[in-house]
């Protein structure tokens, strides 16, 4: 899926007229590979829509070390939560993982947002619910699986960012190094 | 706010038949004080909303240990996230931790949410984000924090529930055990 209109393009009762003036919503942006499209404390409303590439939201601690929160690959939804949800300061950085195009809601569409069709509010519930489940499975993992579990959690979850994903970012999503993440690696290789 | 309801019915364009059409689709249910309202394993599509109470998620490790994922007190929707995301079965439990009142839409409204008015969705949306928003922070809790910080972001980010809710779980969100928390708690006191 190119766009976020292909999701409503072919539903009932969504007539041209409305496809255009969501349209009138949407500006493009690409963002290159190690590019970063927010920064922590940032007030945007923008909401992302990924055409192509992968989009991470991570936090840097104390100690300088990045904690990688969640990915958006092709067809995903992205934006400031802290913003969107409570008008708050963004507490993430996002970057780009790879070259990405996106889509982009600017923030005039909060106000719109109430008397958009149907059908793309419900496509974007789902999309949140999606982020939602991938979240709440990140903090099982965090809270109550151990080292190696967690790296076969991650693999069955994301079976095609895996490929994709530097070393550094998986171990920083899995709370590990990535000495003991290549220990992983080649641990189960052996096992194989 | 009593109902789901009372978010759209000052909405303009939201008619009195839009009203009963939704009403329709939601039934009452009372969940008594540490009464489970859904098991791991289970499927369901059903969507509370809760009028009085509270709400939790959790799971429970392999070695008995439950870990707290996320509230929901009045005000808030809740749902079995897998199911309602992927359609597979709940990877959590969710129990009341106080005599809880909910509005319930079941099974059928999914099939009717493309059609339900723009505002209601409108709402739903901005409350899955507040839920993300929270489980976000929770990692960031989980990841960066440590023990003191943790339960001085608790504090902030949950002001009207920590004196609602129990020490043990408390310590189960903050994933520190009991007798730690209680350090916590009474080395602050001393400082103040």
């Amino acid at each position: 899926m190119n766009s976020i209109l292909d999701s409503i393009i072919d539903h009932p009762g969504v007539t041209v007229e409305t496809i255009e003036k969501v349209r009138d919503f949407i500006t493009y942006k690409n963002v290159k590979k190690g590019e970063l499209l927010q920064r922590k404390g940032d007030v945007n409303n923008d909401i992302y829509f990924v055409r192509k590439g992968l989009l991470r939201s991570y936090v840097i601690d104390a100690k300088g070390r990045e904690h990688t929160i969640m990915f958006a690959q092709e067809g995903r939804l992205f934006s400031n939560i802290d913003t969107s949800a409570k008008k708050s300061p963004s507490t993430v950085y996002i970057d780009a993982l790879e070259d990405t195009e996106l889509e982009v809601f600017n923030k005039d569409i909060s106000l719109q947002l109430p008397f958009l069709p149907s059908p793309i509010l419900f496509y974007a519930i789902n999309k949140v619910l999606l982020q939602l489940s991938s979240v709440q499975n990140k903090i099982i993992l965090l809270m109550s699986a151990n080292v190696s579990e967690r790296y076969e959690y991650f693999k069955e979850a994301y079976p095609h960012l895996i490929q994709r994903l530097p070393q550094k970012v998986i171990a920083s999503y899995l709370n590990i190094t990535p000495q003991v993440l290549s220990k992983l690696r080649s641990h189960k290789k052996k096992a194989e």
